[in-house]
């Protein structure tokens, strides 16, 4: 069996004894050996294939730890607007993949902002220049207002008659016709009708999801399930279909739909159940609803409101549920943002531990976006790992600080968590925000946006290390896997998981990490990204 | 890394293109080289251990690919009278398992004949001799009477004013008072009340099981479900619960309960997730009963009888069943003993073909008894595993003979089905026969009890060589879970699952076939079992 050998540049095996190796060496999917040049060569043997780095960092394979891969490669199937100043290239957009697509389906897009097209809203009427002959349907970057054309209106059967429905508002012109935006609630109106995602377009789109995944560096992804049916089936059949083709060139630890607890412990299934590549992970919950939309369960009023948002599960059912999970052997992962919402899951944790048996995996609270200071700690002391996402901070601290005030220096706590000795794991949560891992540690890092705002970054005390910052996407959700033994450094006898950067993450400016990227991805020792 | 060495003895790869080498070195879980003892020297390195075969013989691990192996360690756990034929023996095993139990466990045994002991039954008042106080319950060897005692049945409420059930009989004395014998359905009556065992039980059990295959040499263990409530939750829980501790040293692939393929589709589960200890296999359906009962269901009647048995599953929801779980990429996994039942299957499966999808397991029918010969070239044309038990030939040919006639030319039709391209995976059945492969082997090479009779063998033609049984219990079962590349052989590369046995199958006569042990088991190059 050839020996694959790594030198000529610095390799960074998150191993706190020996941070920085000359060389490493890969013997089938795992590492066989790593340390200084002459060590390396000793172990690897005569049967050897250099990769000469040519100065080019090495990382371990970093970890997505909470990503909605499916829907992220479907999102970026569609026409995206983001960031698109100009009106007549976005029209030129939509016209371009128009043409496309079979007959008949149905075009979708995202990410439009009119306010960069001058506070005009656009029209049916565009659209339909673009777009005539089949159904289309874009929603504005912020998914409160969608744009359609009139075949969209036709077929949803919108016209002058249709009233508002409760929560929403259908815009109409001077005649009372609709003009082709759609908000809120009445977004529903075009969208149940949409017909899911093929099976061929639902693969189609995690192949591309991976394919984006594996160019940063990532070699796992924690994925939660599909929680709308509209989204089509569960992303771990996608999972499973994909591996029967011999295409899954990524490992993923897949979570249950809440909604199916009573078919894992019909089955007797447990969480861990899987391999290295497809891993059957916890029971996916919500204890509460987002920041933006002021339903994110809060132990106090929002700032300026008298309301706290939502309890989606109130505490003693989650109690319950937790109770009933850990009991079977299945971990829970629960969404919680709010510091109302993430007590009373650490609550519904702590009441279910007498009675949980042999969980293989441990319980995680996703998002952990605000929490009471004296809550801080029993991540800690109860095992539940910190599921955090930093690109939400940055990209929410506007809000936060209108809506939750000086109770932002507790929110996106990761400096707090991990001196309490809570483990982090770190994800993105694409498609709501980018994908890009590099971004995620940037935002960590600075606690600013790319643009360098705020100056000095936002509640600064709670910024990590750039080593922080890389366990949180290697060590930390390799911790979450319970495959601390095989992932998360670059380790003798551990998985060959890495990823040759097009810099080094040590050596740059912390401004500048957001631009890293993979030139190579190895996943088990094969190149499965290589930039050409 | 240490590098293990095997040499001095013959070691039977299965491997046609070189049947026979001289060593073997294992690094890590898998097999490294292979041949003769320069070449695996070479490879070896010069960090060795070296076992020295003295002589004795090894081959790939074995798979038993059926075993109820809960089941099989709950019953050995029980009194076990299988071939006493001394009555007073038998009362002090009793009386000695009634003194270990603990306060109010019920004593359970099984396996008594009374016509060994001079036809006489057996009565409450003997057993309530040796076991007063606490509930006792025997089956006989055929499963068809159970033996109580006074307390059993009180707390079943059974006193000369109970009726004899439908199909079943409670055997009484001249007072009509209750004797201790339960005939059939009567003994239901008592086996409703016994409790199921605790987990403790149930992993003890489990245990135990797992060594005593171990020490045959087996190395993989095809699983069903549990399919009685009674005997407690499902196996694949125990299976993980084990392994959480630790103690899973043998792998499983465990299959689904029919009744569950709902919670399967739900999760989005498929056949085949899991990784090489433990792996989720096809749902388990049963399309007929069994030879013994008359309810193996027949194309043509019984000899003699103007029946044809049961089809448990009728052919068209067969149809529906296994077309709706291949549809969702689940194998399925069937009983079917009588001609009609595995053509009902055969059908079903080829009904099923159009819209299968991603079935990474190959379908496979269990037992397969009797086939019409039309059907005996479609197990291959359809890619379905036979799973047979050659011990159930040996064990059941008198009442074949007796109830099927010369339709026997085409049961157990080992050979009939390897002619036409069939994979055959064998196993034991236990705790319904012994768990012992070696009598497996045995049987499907001599057709022969362990007496020697019938001379020449029962329907000899259908007789295997020993290499083509030993490939039956370790290739054909690597097939049935798609790991052709990683197991039933020791060639490079593969896992290191074998054992050393204390003779060479290959040298001793084909009638002391049944005489051979493991004295070593490894598995992933671990020795598992080593016998002192």
């Amino acid at each position: 069996m050839t020996t694959i050998v790594l030198h000529n540049g610095p390799i960074y095996i998150l191993d706190p004894a020996q941070p920085v190796a000359q060389a490493l060496a890969i013997r089938g999917e795992r590492i066989l050996a790593v340390g200084d040049e002459a060590t390396v060569r000793a172990a690897a043997g005569n049967r050897i294939e250099v990769i000469d780095l040519r100065g080019r960092a090495v990382i371990p394979g970093l970890t997505d730890a909470h990503v909605h891969i499916v829907l992220h490669g479907l999102a970026r199937q569609q026409v995206r607007l983001t960031g698109c100043a100009d009106f007549m290239a976005a029209l030129d957009q939509i016209a371009a993949a128009a043409q496309r697509l079979p007959p008949g389906a149905w075009l979708r897009g995202n990410g439009w902002d009119h306010t960069l097209w001058g506070g005009r809203w656009p029209s049916r009427a565009d659209l339909d220049r673009v777009c005539p002959d089949r159904p289309a349907m874009l929603s504005r970057k912020d998914g409160h207002s969608l744009w359609v054309n009139s075949r969209a209106l036709e077929l949803a059967g919108i016209t002058a008659a249709t009233p508002d429905p409760d929560g929403g508002q259908i815009q109409r012109d001077e005649h009372g016709e609709p003009t082709g935006i759609l908000f809120e609630t009445a977004m529903e109106l075009v969208r149940a009708i949409v017909p899911p995602p093929t099976r061929a377009e639902r693969l189609a789109a995690l192949r591309l999801a991976i394919n984006e995944a594996l160019s940063y560096g990532l070699t796992s992804l924690h994925v939660p399930p599909a929680t709308n049916p509209a989204d089509g089936p569960d992303t771990l059949i996608d999972l499973q279909a994909l591996r029967a083709d011999g295409d899954l060139t990524i490992r993923v630890l897949a979570h249950i739909a809440g909604a199916h607890l009573d078919h894992a412990i019909g089955l007797g299934l447990r969480s861990g159940l899987g391999d290295d590549w497809l891993r059957i992970g916890g029971l996916k919950l919500f204890a509460d609803g987002s920041l933006g939309s002021e339903s994110a369960h809060m132990l106090a009023p929002y700032e300026g409101r008298d309301h706290t948002g939502i309890a989606v599960i109130p505490p003693a059912e989650m109690k319950e549920i937790v109770t009933r999970a850990n009991a079977h052997g299945i971990s829970v992962v629960v969404h919680a943002i709010g510091d109302a919402a993430n007590r009373s899951v650490l609550d519904a944790i702590a009441a279910a531990r007498p009675t949980a048996i042999h969980l293989a995996l441990p319980n995680r609270i996703e998002h952990a976006q605000i929490l009471d200071p004296h809550d801080i700690p029993r991540f800690a002391e109860l095992g539940v790992i910190a599921s955090m996402q930093p690109i939400h901070c940055t990209a929410d601290m506007a809000v936060a600080d209108r809506l939750w005030g000086k109770r932002c220096a507790t929110s996106y706590a990761w400096r707090s968590l991990l001196d309490a000795g809570a483990t982090l794991a770190f994800g993105s949560d694409a498609p709501v925000e980018t994908l890009d891992p590099w971004a995620g540690i940037h935002a960590a890092v600075t606690r600013q946006t790319t643009d360098g705002a705020p100056a000095g970054g936002w509640y600064p005390e709670q910024r990590l290390a750039l080593s922080e910052a890389l366990a949180a996407y290697c060590t930390g959700p390799a911790a979450a896997e319970a495959a601390t033994d095989r992932k998360g450094r670059l380790s003798p006898g551990m998985l060959a998981d890495l990823a040759v950067l097009n810099g080094d993450p040590f050596q740059i400016p912390a401004e500048r990490l957001h631009t890293l990227r993979a030139e190579l991805t190895m996943v088990g020792g094969k190149i499965m990204f290589e930039r050409r």
